[in-house]
């Protein structure tokens, strides 16, 4: 592994990401990208008597499917990389205990999914392990649940709040023998918090915008790379409000962003026209998870994207920071993955 | 960086320490290590309107001197790795966002301290940083108002319970230049989950020893050593209650214990029999963080410690896993230091 700059990590013996699932609510599979997931749940019960155990029951299914999908024995799986939204993180840590492996618990808000996926290619690049897996999860009623309203309140929301993706992500990432060509994991840039002294919990697009920001241009300066180097860089819950937002402080930085896609997986995975609940767009640790590791590895996979940025976005409040009238302080992590072929 | 066995890194660049921090409440001000701590608060209010922030102004405070004590300027530092025990890890969170770095949030309950110092060893020593911070915290008010009662009901407990310390411990981790001549970080064992059932939030250390045993056992199969290879075996947060389980479970796994001192953390920051409110003995993030970067750190460097194991053990249960009637789960991580001089 070398730093670059001082954000980013290039793992220069480029992981692969084996296999990987996107398991989701009923409402994601009525979405755009309902074909590229392994699994839609048809209720957002799972069959459990809890919206907490709903959700682990959905990231223990994700974690079984990318094991699978990777052709690896749970028994050789030597790492889980794991967190969520929860209290204490129990969505993932009860997973953790079906795995059976070491496990280290992350938290990132809903930038976990691309910090899991950095730790765990981090673990494999440097030789601390042959396999690990990296996964995260949310459920839109445990979240609603902690962080807002009970959802049988039906309270309304304004039009900026966004809704969060029931939906849990898994990737194993493993050692680049040669044997497999791709997806790889190129690099990573880690980031600080942003925090510009917003407070209003309905409006996370808008708190997180600044912490993309400063990620993608840290990402830029750290690699001297430019935008055109992706096909696609995609944010991770910035939605309807947030994405322009970032695009808007991304030009003042001088950043050319319009040499390539740049997209918000809270964008994709819903039909805003059609889907008006989800008002702003998906948010949630599951959202930039689930269309990574279903659409966008599969579009690498088949090599209709070459190289892709994600930059998952985390909003790190607590309903009790919340209510002591903090602001709240965001975070951004961008993994870089590059489709099987001749390296960049 | 090399993987020894399945659950173990070895820090083959053998990063050092070069600088850390403990700061606590006026109880841990009153127990035996009170004079190994760097800042002793007279009051568990910290100045602050909420345990919260009280919190949060603990872990500002030993980030700030760790990086004092490692004589590093706050711009040279490149990562920060934390966690608590708060809802989103919000203690760390906001220290995280006076430290303007990029930050990697974690969580394994108390077993952060040592999670937080594996990842920022590896960072270390893998090449993807020269300088990390590793740090957590927590406060017995926070803990007690999260997972209990309000401390203001004045609730009885049963004679297993523990007492959170209030306290935050950081460490400065560097690459070893051999400018600074230790304390060595030497490697780290990760732990796989263990759950043996038991569902009592009020006695934490028999939940968490099996978990304590299994990182230990683990340790020795996958380095070769043997206990007596270190002068201080510590596990985290056990107390009265877990320790002696502990020591019947390695007594029944064969690992001969009696080679080396076998204590607890949560033992060695209160004085048990004059400090009775402590009941069975100290728990929390704060409680192996504060002993380890405070009292064992200070006899590393003296030279009067040549090679400690800390094994720091976690309790990954929620309130709301608790009252859904779930069983706790439990992770041990251990990391092993070295005082300076030749090499093992």
């Amino acid at each position: 592994m070398k730093q670059l700059g001082s954000q980013t990590w290039k793992f220069t013996n480029r992981p692969v990401i084996l296999g990987s699932s996107a398991v989701v609510g009923p409402e994601e599979g009525e979405g755009p990208l309902a074909s590229s997931f392994d699994f839609i749940y048809d209720s957002l019960e799972m069959g459990e008597k809890t919206w907490e155990k709903a959700e682990r029951a959905l990231f223990e299914k994700a974690s079984k499917l990318a094991l699978m999908n990777a052709n690896l024995e749970q028994e050789k799986l030597e790492f889980f990389v794991g967190g969520d939204l929860m209290n204490q993180i129990i969505s993932s840590s009860f997973a953790a205990r079906k795995l059976g492996v070491p496990y280290l618990g992350v938290f990132g808000a809903c930038s976990t999914s691309m910090e899991s996926l950095a730790i765990a290619s981090m673990i494999v690049d440097s030789g601390g392990g042959k396999y690990a897996l990296a996964g995260t999860s949310s459920h839109n009623c445990t979240v609603e649940k902690q962080f807002r309203y009970p959802t049988e309140y039906g309270s309304q929301k304004p039009p900026t709040a966004q809704y969060t993706v029931t939906g849990s992500g898994c990737a194993v990432v493993g050692v680049n023998d040669g044997t497999v060509k791709g997806p790889y994991v190129v690099s990573a840039t880690l980031g600080r918090i942003m925090d510009l002294g917003l407070k209003d919990p309905f409006n996370m697009g808008t708190a997180m915008a600044p912490a993309a920001v400063d990620t993608i241009t840290a990402h830029f300066r750290d690699t001297g790379l430019s935008p055109g180097h992706y096909d696609l860089i995609v944010t991770g819950d910035l939605a309807s409000v947030g994405l322009p937002i970032a695009k808007e402080l991304l030009a003042k930085e001088g950043i050319p962003m319009e040499q390539t896609v740049f997209n918000d997986c809270g964008l994709m995975i819903y039909d805003l026209d059609k889907q008006k609940y989800v008002i702003a767009g998906g948010s949630g640790c599951g959202c930039s998870a689930v269309v990574t590791y279903g659409h966008i590895l599969s579009r690498l996979k088949k090599g209709e994207l070459k190289r892709v940025l994600i930059v998952a976005t985390g909003a790190l409040l607590s309903p009790l920071s919340y209510q002591q009238g903090e602001s709240i302080p965001c975070v951004a992590h961008a993994v870089a993955l590059e489709s099987g072929g001749e390296e960049a």
